[in-house]
């Protein structure tokens, strides 16, 4: 399912290729997040222009909004979002343990109330593949236990042991759809921050023949050190042979790190919340839209830059856009962050290729002063 | 300024051209509203490819914020923009009466509080003349006094007596800055619903040389058989050499009796603040998509449509964003209402061109249930 092209002689970087139902995806690769079956602000045709070939999808979110029957009645989410790349969708565990009321978590099952009209629904391992399997979904994900950051080791133990059970379950029941349906479903890896914990789960996970494996419960607030650290001993517990999926990271720092480590696939909704919120991406750190010092600034975003916004409108045009609440400020800002994922991701790629993987990175310095979160440069 | 291509045997319709700075317009001509230099939720290159050349922006708002300091450090509003085609600034006058705490209307100018931030401001009819010309609008309006509908005759005429006297004034002002600035000035006839002050309006008016003239203070809340009988006999007493411009229509219904009675030119946010609550025209009428009968509808808002929103996207998905009040949704439907006032006003003027305006015209008798803006079609 993966095809590794080129490796790093200085880390564990790769380059690959994904080969999915709906395409083949070059790798490393940022997936854009849309959540209800649309990157919020932006076209279609726009993540098509951009050169995205696989974007996500929350199934929490989509079993709610639209709900299976109007999903089903369009015979999958493809067709309902006229998307025709691939399309991986969440086990939508980390949205009922986060924005869902979490009624209860059992080996059956979780139960939880709606976050729009608090309606009671439970899901099953069984139950959520089968929900994947009707969106068509050319990836899909395994139910799991999302624990947090700081939470003791018993009960990161359960969280653990939950995940486990549920992932034989949910391969099984993959197993079972097999014939009439096209699409993988990865496992996920948990443990929290407790390193045997994540061995013992990455034993569990990687001894079933899941096509892809995921981590999951990373960048969940830890600090940067302790992100990369636990990414290390984690990331080297996967099997070589297949895709690598690191969830929820989205800048340079982070996905350098993901990189560094042999991840291949990575997700997140920052770089699209932040360009909705008037943070732009840039090589040389985030830069604040809305600062006072972009009044009247007749330059782009970011210089040199070739996608939409940069092409055509200035910082302080789109200052303006954002000042004065108008969605043209939104959108032109998404387009810039998401072009400039795909266009870092592609030299991420190209470092790789060209053996140079960690002088690249080492070029990307702004984006890790403090926690790398938090860089601001203002150019 | 604008050549007069064909009329129409059955009424006063014309089709033409319009030669404005930054390149011709066909007329009739519906102008996207671009209150703060952005038509909301579209990019500049969109409304180039729906085919538009000429955009509206409001004076008011754009004085404002981002104020004049930043778009006289652009040179202008077509570069703050990044708009190549025709802009047409209003005077400010309708918004300091419907919008800002008005304060004080003298013959001398207006007083009124930013609707932002409160802070006190006065216009005189030479200061927006000269607003303007630092905008560089192709086409600007002179600052008038807006009356609403059912005032009393003495208030009328004492709107259009202000009116008249600041026409001078600008007029004047005007010509005095010609040496360094292209653009048009129009007046505005205004008047209220009596016929006698429309037409001591228009002889004060037309008396003085602008290049175009407009219809104020219509379509301001009158029942539509007295927006007709007004628009007729007012229309009536416009020039024929001059371009024609009606404020604040763009609906089939009112474009239609306006192009009937010989306009060229209209403006409204209607169209475009409807998208972006739902409601999508048609050449049957209009649909609120939000309804529960678009769910799950596999076809696009309307069939056959070219626009960017019905080529790919379905109603049923629309629905969805809307209900999950996704940008998206907005997106696309202003995208689609823009492209059926293009295409609506190209059929208009091919009409005219053909001799068949009003044959064509009695086509859109589903706009003209109820008073033409409570057609609801949910076909």
């Amino acid at each position: 399912m993966i095809s590794i092209q080129a490796r790093d002689s200085g880390s564990s970087a790769r380059a690959g290729i994904l080969h999915l139902p709906h395409g083949d995806v070059a790798t490393p690769a940022f997936m854009p997040v849309g959540t209800a079956a649309t990157v919020k602000a932006v076209r279609q045709d726009d993540l098509e222009g951009l050169g995205f070939k696989l974007i996500l999808g929350n199934t929490y979110h989509l079993y709610l909004r639209p709900g299976m029957e109007v999903i089903r009645s369009y015979g999958g989410l493809h067709r309902f979002a006229a998307w025709n790349g691939n399309i991986l969708t969440d086990s939508g565990g980390f949205q009922i343990f986060s924005l869902a009321r979490l009624q209860k978590v059992s080996s059956e099952g979780v139960r939880f109330r709606s976050h729009i009209d608090g309606s009671q629904h439970s899901f099953t391992p069984e139950q959520v593949v089968d929900i994947q399997c009707d969106f068509g979904s050319d990836v899909q994900m395994a139910l799991d236990v999302c624990s947090s950051f700081g939470i003791d080791r018993r009960e990161a133990e359960e969280a653990e042991r939950i995940t486990a059970e549920w992932a034989v379950r949910a391969y099984q029941r993959w197993r079972a759809a097999a014939a009439d349906y096209q699409g993988m479903l990865f496992g996920i890896v948990q443990g929290n921050f407790f390193e045997d914990l994540r061995r013992r789960s990455a034993e569990r996970i990687c001894a079933l023949d899941f096509p892809g494996l995921a981590l999951g419960g990373l960048s969940v607030g830890e600090p940067f050190s302790q992100f990369c650290d636990t990414l290390a001993y984690s990331a080297a517990l996967l099997p070589e042979s297949k895709p690598r999926y690191l969830m929820g990271i989205g800048t340079p720092d982070f996905i350098l790190e993901a990189v560094r480590n042999g991840i291949d696939m990575f997700d997140c909704v920052f770089p699209t919340r932040a360009a909705r919120n008037g943070t732009a991406f840039t090589h040389a750190g985030r830069i604040q839209l809305k600062n006072a010092c972009h009044s009247g600034v007749d330059r782009p975003i970011e210089d040199e830059c070739r996608c939409p916004a940069c092409r055509r409108y200035s910082r302080g045009y789109i200052r303006h856009l954002f000042k004065s609440a108008e969605i043209l400020g939104p959108v032109l800002t998404t387009l810039h962050n998401l072009f400039f994922l795909k266009s870092f991701t592609d030299l991420v790629r190209q470092s790789i290729v060209e053996d140079r993987f960690s002088q690249f990175a080492r070029s990307y310095a702004p984006w890790y002063n403090g926690n790398g979160a938090r860089t601001v440069a203002e150019t």
